[in-house]
């Protein structure tokens, strides 16, 4: 089984990081394709950034079309997942989408934890028709530059972070973000519940998914698009757009 | 990998038919042990078997605790799923809530369609938080005995309510109860959309969860009971209500 | 009328106290007969214990089925509430059930405080429907065993979290758990909103729906159930499936 | 105890119909006192008619404050409920708040028929919060006065419409409007599920609420107003208001 | 185009301040005519005054039907809102109301700051359907009049509640009541993001309706009253009510 | 004021309809400049598509950010709404957002008509927070084609679709896409409520925005992009994204 774990920011750092957590995460017999678009942002942190880093990340993908078995979108706010559901034929999941999904396997009610900003995750948990079962966000006020400075500072504020959404409610806890991945056997050692990596859990829904076998649909709005023309686009990306 | 496929009725065909199709959809590696309760209704079809059948599973999962690395609830309104979570320290699945989490990574509303009434699994589908994106519920009014004495019939009401659910919005379509779960890939050819088995999503998601190797949370409503004390209980299902 | 009062535990103290709670608030010509299961748990505080207790509790109710003319559930879980509605011709009424709506009915949002955890109280609210109207929920880190050796160190804190929860919008507070039924009226004069004791609440609207004298429904989920099999259950609970 | 049966239309011939609804269903002891506004709309079935006849029910119920134990509101749309209930130093119940309340207790969710319009219906059900447990509303195109001409006639159609909110999973039916009380027992013998008056529920709920014998908060957004000076108003109700 | 803005409680001063916060935000063209009911409260702080004022303002607005193009409410809580927009044949807005849309147009979620409680505005909003759009609200203990005596004491505070509000989440803050208006552009220096005055949303709405020409709807519950017949109003509401 | 209306698709012609319809709407002093992606799909029809012109759609407005008062998106989909508006200094709006949020203010629920899937429209109300406003979504089986070779009989469709969101209790509804437009004014005069078009609301939205005269947020995730890197992107949009 061949699964993309497709980065949406151009960095190939943090590609080999994902995909260094996914192969530790496959199943023997699963090979993981790392891809890393050509353009677009470099790091995405805002929404803008978000919404541009779509086009390059679908180009990206429009290549491997029909060359993979599943692809796991290696973006924590899930980019483009909906799209990219529609375009591939093969099944397609969001590293974040995936953690939670799994969290919510575990018990009651999930947290989420990251760096910066919780509120694009809130509404992507919204739109993922999660927020009954979220306790609680929280975003502490450092990057992951600081993680790479000083790590263990990090991991203190994040112990933190991680016991204040346990006390609001939280039965499994989602790390969000990338720059988190590494640290999570560190951080579960301290936690009362389960930590989750969307990059484990989401090369493990893959796995399923296509085990699986199931057909792409062909009614409704994630059927394969057909007969749609393009403006400037990647031959790749305008051919599977046009279908046939 | 040892997993458990309990049924909660007393009817040992539906485990065996659940077992088979567990056995169809285990990776290799997989062992899957059958077992069912030795008291309790023989089919569950109401709202007070349910809540019945739950002291005779808890009872049958008490005896395999610690002797499996997973359960997968072969119970069609996921009887039992929270109680049976918290109890056992290993990951537990309900095969209803399976399919209807992997249904939502397949598209953006699923529906869901079975032999009887459906208020309890829109109930189910609420408390697991996933009201949201369900886009419709169909019951037919016939039951697995009609599926055994005129499986063709059954299965042409079957397509109409599958064919219901996807004009109603529905990316993807749970089988509802063990009963579908041999008519799958008969359905599954006149479908435009996904069709969802309970009993081979729960048996992935189980080795998903088994694989990622997640601690039991020590925090919470789902940490272990500890101290409890029961009168005229199984022993099994007293000692780990006792803990130690 | 004949009300029974049906405790979830084995504790027959607990029935007791239940029962004197109830005959207190009974209008002249209500019986009160109180109930304690032949077996499950001692005390129910885990979601393993609630979903046990479902049996025994079932099986005391088909002992009376019949011969009284309402049923409290003196468990304030209100543990297998929906399913004791559908097999009992009689009106059946969960204690926190009914001080949430009683609640209902004197503003706008309602809050609850507890001994212990708030997780479960939380759920049942969603589940009966209540969320929207939900203030806020606190448990106090104290036992009912702390209020049996200190009543006032309990009360105390019992009174900092009804004032918590009216300070977050709570226009009355139902009292959650049979441990406090006795503290009400210490607790009532220092609280600015009516406090709710789910017993008397439930014992006045059983008398309500009894006087109703409103038919069972013969369509739904919540219809009597009729020629269901079972297997090692207690002759009266396997007659009352059975039906007819 | 003294209940008031407020009207909140100009037309005594209702508040006579309800007050005769209100004595069947009084428990003995309870007096039932009917009241109509001085002023105001003939009939409430529009918007504008139900704000506008807020102050003349509000008005009438100052007259009374302090002289009655109870409040119905006998009028379907539980018109200046929030309002009333904030006002009076006794407790005040609506009717359809009433009815849908105590269907909440007989099953999962509920139905709603009438004769007219069902859109403020909805609005008044999911600010009650119970928008969750609301499976269908149905108004049938007659009115009262065809009920007067031809009960028969409308009593199929309701029948009809009854039928209709249970097929699409209502396990009680609240009756809408004043108009239908006396058609209650008629439509009983053929529905499928219990029907559920709002005047008979309402005068139940009071005895339970006055039994009760719960305190007037003083703290929040239903304490008694206080000081709050007025133009032109009726001096009981400028009274009132101004507290003291 | 000449816009109604119409108090709803009976101070004149406060008309007086809306009005020429109407104007300062109103178009070269667009005319202001202020308008104070002649009886009701003298100010609206509680649930009863808000339904008690509903009768004075809609006397009002009949005096002016048909003689202007808009009417904007000039009251935090949107009194009548409803009635008033199906009663008369023009465009009817509220400020809060105005306020909340315009917020959303800004950002994700917005927040609400106050003098006094937030309850009504939290249940207002709800109605409004803009629940999940909130992300905080925050009364502070102070009051119009501490407003008019210390004006900078008041600012304070309420800077610190918007502060602590745009914390929460909000992206856009709503300054609710009327009392608040002339603090806006003091306010506004020290907050993070945009605050929104209804007096200045309502006329730009209004100036927006008015410009798109849309009819009245003949349908629904919102159409215009027709052959209502009342008791004791006064003869231009009576009017409007029996329309024609 | 300068308003661009910006087409998210690449077909000239849909624009110059889309800034005729602007024209006719904007009031003297507005100008309408018109704008078309270069690079993107012809027409977007799916997930994908609507995903890719995000980047076309944001660098199209990086050229003309600083230079105008107000953005509208002339997309039926509100494509990379939330991005546009952090990234640019001016408000951006929406045309269906435009019409959804018009409508709230016309009545009670709004109703949504178009030609072809409504799953998107549905998606995008529920994340602008009216789900709760929305009666009813109806798509026709027919395309903007179609409506150019034979816009009566497209009409006639649409004035029954209309009709039916109307009986399930719309009180104003929206017309979605473009290219419903220009049949705006015929297809009210058979419509019992009023129709809205997206772009003359958004126009009008806008002008009210502007002349607000409201700060850009600088707290919270519509903050303006500061020193945001990216890789092969134009000119104008990286220089926005890098801030400064």
């Amino acid at each position: 089984m061949r699964l993309l774990v497709a980065n949406a920011n151009t960095t190939e750092a943090i590609t080999e990081l994902c995909a260094a957590s996914a192969r530790a995460a496959a199943a023997p017999g699963t090979e993981i394709i790392p891809a890393t678009p050509r353009f677009g942002p470099v790091v995405i942190a805002t929404r803008a950034e978000g919404a541009i880093a779509a086009h390059g990340l679908l180009s990206l993908l429009a290549e491997h079309a029909g060359r993979v078995d599943g692809v796991l979108l290696a973006v924590s706010h899930d980019t483009a997942l909906e799209a990219a559901r529609q375009l591939l034929p093969c099944p397609v999941v969001g590293m974040t989408e995936a953690a939670c999904f799994a969290a919510c396997l575990l018990g009651g009610r999930f947290g989420l934890v990251t760096m910066g900003s919780v509120d694009v995750y809130r509404e992507r948990i919204a739109q993922h028709g999660l927020a009954g079962r979220l306790a609680a966000l929280r975003g502490i006020a450092l990057t992951p530059q600081d993680a790479v400075r000083d790590p263990e500072a990090v991991a203190l504020e994040m112990d933190a972070a991680i016991a204040a959404v346990v006390a609001e409610g939280a039965d499994a806890v989602v790390l969000g973000g990338a720059a988190l991945a590494g640290m999570g056997p560190r951080l579960q050692r301290h936690a009362a519940v389960p930590l989750l990596d969307g990059i484990a859990c989401g090369v493990k829904l893959l796995e399923m998914l296509v085990a699986l076998g199931l057909p792409k649909p062909v009614a409704g709005s994630y059927a394969a698009p057909r007969g749609r023309e393009t403006l400037g686009l990647d031959p790749a990306l305008a051919a599977l757009l046009r279908g046939g």
